[in-house]
């Protein structure tokens, strides 16, 4: 039963959200990995998001370029946290993705996290910090790899 | 049984649109105005997007502001075609919006239209342009309203 | 008679608009491309639309970067629906072509959709949605690849 | 005991702050609020990140504008989840704020959410559904709030 | 004969261009002041431009905003030099009209001056600059403007 | 005696501004290239633009990336036309040098075309276009060319 | 004789500025304010900034909206430190002003502040800095200022 | 004991700082390099900052990129004047970093220089011409370079 559930919209996001799964791997957290596209799969990714919870998930994670609704989709749908990964764009840098993923309306926040690879990674040690609050294992890894930050 | 569905993620969006009900109206077209939100109603919205066409909706006018999910929302829920209008925010002055709405990702079009209160006005026009395809009176509506702006 | 006219600036806006061409032909959509400069040729431009729906076009599609006045000038000269496909440029990545198409006065709306590559597929399929609400054959052809999509 | 801390850099954004408090209250989450300026009271902000686990805040929500360090200057001292809430500047819009808080580098992330007004409310939202992912109570009035808002 | 034509895009342009008009008079410089839409009315834009140069006009001064079409679609249909200013717009400040009138594609030039109100007084400087090289008394008079700059 | 003085920073502005000089051959318009910097060598700026009337030059051309000053720079020591051209930066994609170049304060405007190659290229049909105001055997080779580009 | 100059290229600059002198007063640093505009009068400007540094001044700092030229102006003439101050300009919000000082090429630079009002502030407080670092008593007082602010 | 700290945020970042090392060598200024990350080590980079100036340290510069802290950050703990260096960013080439570096609230500056490679340089002849300001030899040795500049 994964503890994080991690959603792209297409395939060609795999590569940059890899180090996503293994900073999770890294704390002991475990994930699971889906490919739902918000507007061409509508239907499934709802399924996903309103059966989330019950299957134990606790914070998704959901990256994607361009208009990119696919972490306000999920949100619409779960009162689950969800973390958002704004991917770059080929012709307008990410700026799209980011302005669409953070500006969500009141009462429909998604957390979002820094531009492409570097959000990636940001998006599993934000999951790391919010699952640590009740997992003591999940506490110590992380604060344990902060100590190893602090020494450079 | 109008013929375009104006919805609009809340009713503070209202004023900016009621220019868009006036033009539909000045050339005959049918209209009713809904408030959707995307994300705080999402089974509301889809049910709306998925009745749309049997109902004889022929075009959806979505206006929304900041990560504009509307018209994208709409548009993955019905295969009608989807005109998006981004309203201005108070801080970002609408290029959020602007993302938000027209970098949808292939195969899930929204006919996006100038930031604010002018298209507000002109997803009515285009709107009018999309139905004179198939309505003649609609069509020689649309030539009166061009002849006259010629005219100056 | 073509349904569909496909109009770029240049022959370089060629090889990313193949694509378009592509999707149209996928949904039996027949379509013409021309290569008009708004600026270099402008008297052949008008020619063009001015013509475009005796000739039985319904929808143009233009395609242009920088500033990217085709879209809105074939706009001033037919009252058929135009779509705009902003193109990227190579210092501002396309953010100067969007602007340039969408930012339509009140009246003369540009149905603008993504920038470059994703734009210029989702011209076609937009373009398909439009002759979808009057051709049977497309309306089918159109649903069942958005079936295909949802499936995933 | 306060669940969350609300932290801003001048006491001149307490007026845009005043609703993520509200919110929070309406949820039943105990908060409390701090003016520390990141830059000019470096000491202050230091210890009261240092402090804040063993004092029983399990999220920190800070709000800052231009070179808005304060919830990353949290985040680098306290390994708890801190949301940040890019508040608007006059020249810049809030763009500036919100590249400041959301750009993170690995290792050390940020909750951004909206700008301004939009942003001190998901704040608080967000708050609530990493609190209950733990907390029953929260939980079941952060679902009530939901099933509230999908009614309309 | 007037020397230079000043176009704008709508009456609603003519507080802002009022300036240009009262700079040209400083310099002895005549001028004649038209609103022609670029798009809603593009045959009268047309004969204007193609009549400009054997009416004796010497230089074209053209404002706009949004998508601002105007001084480069009379650059298409002359070959005398097109002054652009660009008019600020209430939701994006000036950047798309900025955008829309100094990014022509080669071969087709507008001289494009500061956004807004600088801009009105500065088309009429540039226009003096350039008439100036054949006209002795204006450049007289160009020079006498300058030698009181200078003096400060 | 040279009609056109094209003016640039740096020596690895070449290779982009070697276009212009070309275009003003082809027109029959005689120039001469000049590197200074604006900032590293203004008295040689100076001197260069002070100089240039006496010598015969009618329009300058600049080119300029960053803080692009040498346009305007110009502009302050002459009262010839100056054109700006506002060359790519790596980073920042030739926004900075596009506004550095436009913005200019009333009194002092820059003529500004577009950034990078389809700019150095710019400056010189507007050069031409100018010159043509005066020059017979110009306006004659200007209109043939825009002849020849109406034919496609 | 003044330890600090500070210019702005207009009159209209003054009330924004006038904290910049209220700050350096705070300090004990002597100033002199000028209005020398970089581009209406440049010799003005170029004999200020030469003549600097015999005149006992050991900063400049200089104010400058939309293609803010002031600053690196005065930093061609002069190898004392200049520090520039980007004035908001009213349609790009001094986005503009930002890019023009801060983008100094190489051998240049302009010690860059913030945006419009803390810049005018800011550009005291680093003179401050910079002549604390050779004048004990500036420094003495600019430490009790610090040490006042960490106390909130 | 050296003049000038430059700090970092990381490894990867010496590439690009390497040039500034350079320049302060060509004047004869000492100086050390130190990566400290403000955010992952923020005891360290605190350590540093609060001991600089009885180590001898006069200027302090700091290069970062994305969310950049560090040059801030420095600023918070030491009353030596502080140069930032915005290093680009992949997705959003700068802007991110120069916004998150110039915009700091009043009371604590930072003197930010050009973006990436230029800044690199810039922020060694702005640390030279403060250094300069108390340093014979410095002076010297900068007016020497600013002569040779002055030749081309």
């Amino acid at each position: 039963m994964p503890q994080v559930g991690i959603v792209m919209g297409s395939r060609s996001d795999e590569p940059v959200m890899a180090a996503c799964g293994e900073v999770l791997e890294s704390f002991g957290i475990s994930y699971e990995i889906r490919v739902h596209s918000a507007h061409r799969a509508p239907e499934k990714t709802r399924d996903y998001a309103v059966s989330a919870r019950e299957r134990g998930i606790q914070v998704l994670i959901a990256a994607a370029g361009g208009a990119a609704h696919l972490p306000g989709v999920l949100a619409s749908w779960t009162s689950l946290p969800v973390i958002g990964v704004p991917l770059a764009t080929s012709e307008l840098g990410g700026i799209d993705s980011l302005y669409s993923i953070v500006q969500m309306p009141p009462g429909m926040p998604v957390a979002t996290v820094s531009v492409g690879a570097w959000g990636a990674r940001n998006a599993a040690y934000l999951a790391a910090q919010i699952i640590a609050l009740q997992d003591e294992r999940v506490r110590a890894a992380y604060d344990a790899y902060r100590a190893k930050l602090a020494e450079g």
